[in-house]
């Protein structure tokens, strides 16, 4: 316990916490707020050794919002066993999303709040990864329409069209979840479930909600 | 045609120019990066005529949230019909979203991402409109729940999420619509109610979607 005093710390160990400190301070403060001073306060180092280590301010968030991403999907992914029928993988990926989100509150609202909202580059790092989330929902609605249907009539659009839906309410959940004392990662992924694929799956067995009148 | 040279513009038709032009400048170019120099040249007016019926650019801002807030949540409250059945008015409400929504893209885009990211007081405009939103589609799936069970099994937490989810659908959906070339207004609440209300109505019935094994 506790390094002899003078010890050096690895440089990628340092690195990640300086990264915790500047995603914690971007999620609270926001990225334009966001000083340099107080991120290195908050990691216990120096502002030259931030700035030695990560350059500026832009390249400390594109590296946030980077590690970020790529803890979140791997989080996803390594949830997920293909070939697994089409709820079971849903239900899989949208319980390690609300885990993940719910474990990393401040990278969550760095990807949803921060990241998409400060022009350009940023906005678009974070807009590769929900493409691939939006894609890997498609694919699964696609293959859940296939394993009913021989034929499926779920045209493409629409089939794109409930994705973004899926998504959106995965996001919307999940600022609720962090923000709403007491419920858990594995309550949002069943609301969701019980929101999305109970009524996915009516629409797949042909039995879609048909207006009044 | 054509108001007579020198004829003077009443106040409040000049003002709603102006705010069109703010509406679209912001919208495109980002609250930040937008100069009222750009807003008054497309309202085809001088930048002081600007500066002196709305102040400052933070002003402007705040008018023009005010303004596209107002008109759809009218929009969204005089398409509905109290006391009908909750699927129907849900159906109503969502068309009339998403038809303001495809209608007004830019005060869309003011609203969704431009000022819920640009810290205080902006986002708290916004806030108190998406609150009105989620308590009312809230009510609508209590209201559902009675209509099915006497004695409701959904507890208050379960529809609160729901709620959220449902609400964050449609604002996923309604980027997604406008960005997407030939997707109806129609079309965007058909595939949300197809995704949402199918399964909200089997959920209701007491046949939540159940977890595999």
């Amino acid at each position: 316990m506790g390094a002899a005093k003078g010890k050096r710390m690895p440089r990628a160990v340092r690195e990640q916490q300086m990264m915790d400190a500047a995603v914690r301070t971007f999620a609270e403060r926001g990225y334009r707020a966001a000083s340099m001073d107080e991120i290195a306060e908050l990691a216990g180092v120096s502002k030259p050794l931030v700035y030695l280590y990560l350059n500026s301010k832009e390249e400390l968030f594109t590296a946030c919002i980077r590690r970020e991403r790529t803890t979140l999907v791997e989080a996803v992914r390594s949830a997920i066993t293909p070939g697994e029928p089409a709820d079971g993988q849903l239900w899989s990926g949208l319980r390690a999303f609300f885990t993940h989100t719910a474990e990393h509150p401040y990278g969550w609202a760095v990807l949803h709040t921060q990241a998409r909202t400060q022009g350009e580059p940023f906005a678009r790092e974070v807009a590769v990864m929900r493409e691939e989330i939006v894609a890997f929902v498609t694919l699964l609605i696609a293959e859940a329409a296939r394993e009913v249907h021989r034929d499926p009539s779920l045209a493409e659009r629409e089939v794109a069209g409930l994705a973004e839906a899926l998504v959106g309410a995965a996001e919307a959940l999940a600022v609720w979840a962090n923000t709403t004392e007491g419920v858990t990662a594995k309550q949002a992924a069943t609301t969701l479930m019980n929101f999305a694929w109970a009524g996915l799956g009516n629409l797949m067995r042909g039995e879609p909600w048909t207006p009044p009148r």
